[in-house]
């Protein structure tokens, strides 16, 4: 009796090892079948083309963010998910206005350059001051307030090209804090050298912040050639001289809204696998490395995964969020209208890094479910997509959802050309290499599905320091 | 007596071969030190910085252009030439003014543009209507009258990227003939595709021409992303509407200069060695490759010849042209000045293909003179640069001697990046190499002085067809 209790025990564990090798190899196969009819698809870069075409760039709150959240559902409709719907966001509505800045002295010369998302206006003459230069903002804190009182300040930090984006990383805090710490200082304006890897004559425009405790000064930046130009004067070592004009200012806050479409779980239907990508984009360029490119990859591996005979146990749930660019809004409207469900996600990805090709994958999931991360890994390494380990960082739209520790996964971009054309009025349709997309589309229909498939939850993710970091 | 006449004969021609042939190592010596100095030498690169950041673009008749022609005069002066002078030229002042283009339908977006060199304004208020597309001109002929009239034409013709160059003269007949063509049909403007290799945002003037015979109508180019958008809304079947504004027009005739330093010749002062390049550039960008890069070069060969121990022979000529752009009136005023003198000119040579490395040279010189331009090409040679014959075609500006028959070398450049930039807010400083700039000295100060120093005679270059043909 006890024997064959035990042989029965054994049988059964067998079964159940048998069972789920079964379940594995379905899962395999079918993500291998998605992988393979993504590489072959260009249902991504046709999406985005129809996008950059019809709508174009589409900042918060403008006609053109009306534009999106209608275009996404229009289109997220024809890709045959179970539900379309938008939940409301309130964004803020700043409009950029005209811009001019010249060297009036030594040497006069028009400039290129870009309000930074935010920036208060000038006078509506423009201000003329005295130009002051640091190489970065550890040098500004350390310039004497006399030397800055009543000039404008001139930050000249480069930023590096590198596959992960670092060097964006690394510079982009002189555009967040540079206009605080040169008001700070008594600064009445700042330029900084556009936070962009190229020498294309295009600033690069991008969000700043200001504090409560000091003026608002109006903050622009140069197009990298025009940082060097305004260097080259001041190496003469005469007075330069500098007049800007802003016309930037805030309008009412207003509408906008997320646009989500669902594959319904057939098992679990409340547990969510989330492909997010933002809807907006800067009010320059077309917004196709930034973020339409994301966009059209979620829509794509999304209706990929619709597309099949029978839907995975879990819903794959495509996000487009509202106004990530300037403040969130749409992340944190998000996180809000589902707080009680944050719990039983079971993944999160975000593709916002543009339309080149993945090079990485990393996670952040209970550390229980690593062989199944390591088995998701194996499936892209056809892809050339390498296994970084269980540090995903998540895109800025996750950021909301790190506190709840929703599980994620990152598919990193090569990040090498992408801030050549990030915030610019260069980030158009035809700059985006088609088989790079759909290089992409499988990596996230292969990622979502097993998630979305698989057995094993991945929830909760590990804490970690800095959760609750900034961007 | 015979005999010893003979003799005395055969010794005199021996005599005048061994004078010959150390002459001849003289002068090859010479060169090499001339060509391998400037290798080591950043001279053109430094001037060049200095014109881009004191003086910036300098379109005819502009301010820019009254700095420019201080400027060198002033930094000639500074390099050691034996004169430095100025000669009067009457030049067109056309003004830019303002410039917006939007797609008003299907999907509104706004595009990137600039008015064509020349191009009239549209009213105030601008102008509206329906655009009309065709791939070029000989499209653009075949469509009835009917189809164009009361519309706007759309030339989406794409410019080949060649080494050569050859790509933009193929393309460039659109710009210059483009307006007249459809304004015969009854357009009322016209918008082409940029006469430009590169996909970045940045429209490509450049000179138009109109006929007396049609009414002149507004002309623009288009960036290429927008050429693409532009052409993607219309590939929707829907009736494409565009707004276009342009505040370009003409104000009176003004005086601009030729810029001439002279390293005079020690035995034939009137016989001259030309090293041209154009000071003017388009109002946009600072003229770095078109044709800083060329003045910048053509000024340190002059100033590498005037630092010799020894003058040349000949008189080298450096001649920085006034208004290339717009019409060609310094060499005009050049050929016109010196008309008389025109069978003295030795050799011209012109760099305006932008800063790149040379790769081929070419003479247009009296056949028997041939021998001499086979042993500058072997001092050449070690510079990557290849001989290509007989059959130069001189710059731009060089087109006014060309009927006087005389002697031209080309030092080709590289142009496969050079469309790019080239009539765009991009021909910035950054974008010159200063090790290709080197490169090109060491060869213009080769030429140059090999043909001011050597006996033989260059003049006069054969008959060619089509000499008096256009740019």
């Amino acid at each position: 009796m006890q024997r064959t209790v035990v042989l029965a025990a054994l049988a059964l564990v067998a079964l159940a090892a048998w069972a789920t090798a079964e379940r594995s190899s379905d899962l395999e196969r079918t993500v291998v079948e998605l992988r393979d009819r993504a590489l072959g698809d260009d249902l991504a870069y046709e999406l985005l083309r129809s996008l950059t075409t019809e709508v174009g760039h589409r900042l918060a709150g403008s006609p053109g963010d009306r534009a999106a959240v209608a275009w996404a559902q229009r289109e997220l409709r024809k890709l045959g998910f179970d539900e379309v719907r938008t939940e409301p966001v309130t964004v803020p509505h700043w409009v950029r206005g005209n811009a001019a800045g010249k060297i009036l002295e030594p040497y006069p010369q028009e400039t290129v350059l870009l309000a930074l998302g935010g920036s208060v206006g000038t006078p509506e003459e423009g201000l003329t001051a005295e130009v002051v230069a640091v190489p970065d903002l550890e040098a500004l804190a350390e310039l004497p307030d006399q030397r800055v009182r009543g000039k404008i300040v001139f930050v000249n930090r480069a930023t590096e090209r590198t596959r992960t984006g670092r060097g964006y990383g690394e510079a982009g805090v002189v555009r967040r804090n540079g206009p605080a710490a040169a008001s700070a200082k008594g600064a009445v304006a700042i330029l900084i050298r556009s936070i962009g890897t190229g020498n294309q004559r295009f600033a690069h425009t991008g969000a700043t912040r200001y504090q409560d405790d000091v003026p608002r000064i109006p903050a622009a930046a140069l197009a990298v050639p025009d940082a060097d130009l305004l260097a080259a004067q001041l190496a003469t070592g005469r007075r330069v001289r500098f007049h800007l004009e802003l016309g930037s200012h805030y309008r009412p806050q207003t509408r906008s809204a997320n646009v989500i479409a669902e594959v319904r779980g057939r098992e679990a239907p409340d547990e969510i696998v989330l492909l997010g990508a933002h809807l907006d984009s800067w009010d320059v360029g077309t917004g196709a490395h930034d973020d339409g490119a994301g966009c059209a990859i979620v829509m794509s591996a999304g209706r990929l995964i619709a597309d099949l005979p029978r839907p995975p146990r879990r819903t794959v749930r495509v996000v487009l969020f509202a106004n990530e660019e300037f403040g969130l809004s749409g992340a944190r409207a998000y996180a809000a209208a589902h707080a009680d469900r944050l719990a039983v996600h079971q993944l999160a990805l975000e593709s916002d890094l543009g339309g080149d090709q993945v090079w990485a994958f990393a996670t952040l999931v209970d550390p229980r479910a690593l062989p199944e991360a390591e088995r998701i890994a194996a499936l892209l390494e056809p892809l050339g997509i390498e296994a970084l380990g269980n540090e995903a960082r998540g895109g800025a739209d996750l950021i909301p959802l790190r506190s709840a520790r929703v599980p994620m996964a990152d598919l990193r971009q090569d990040a090498t050309r992408y801030f050549d054309y990030h915030h610019t009025l260069d980030d158009t349709f035809d700059k985006i290499d088609p088989g790079a997309m759909a290089q992409n589309v499988a990596a996230y229909a292969a990622v979502a599905y097993w998630a979305a498939e698989t057995p094993t939850s991945f929830t909760p993710a590990p804490e970690r320091e800095g959760a609750s970091g900034g961007r």
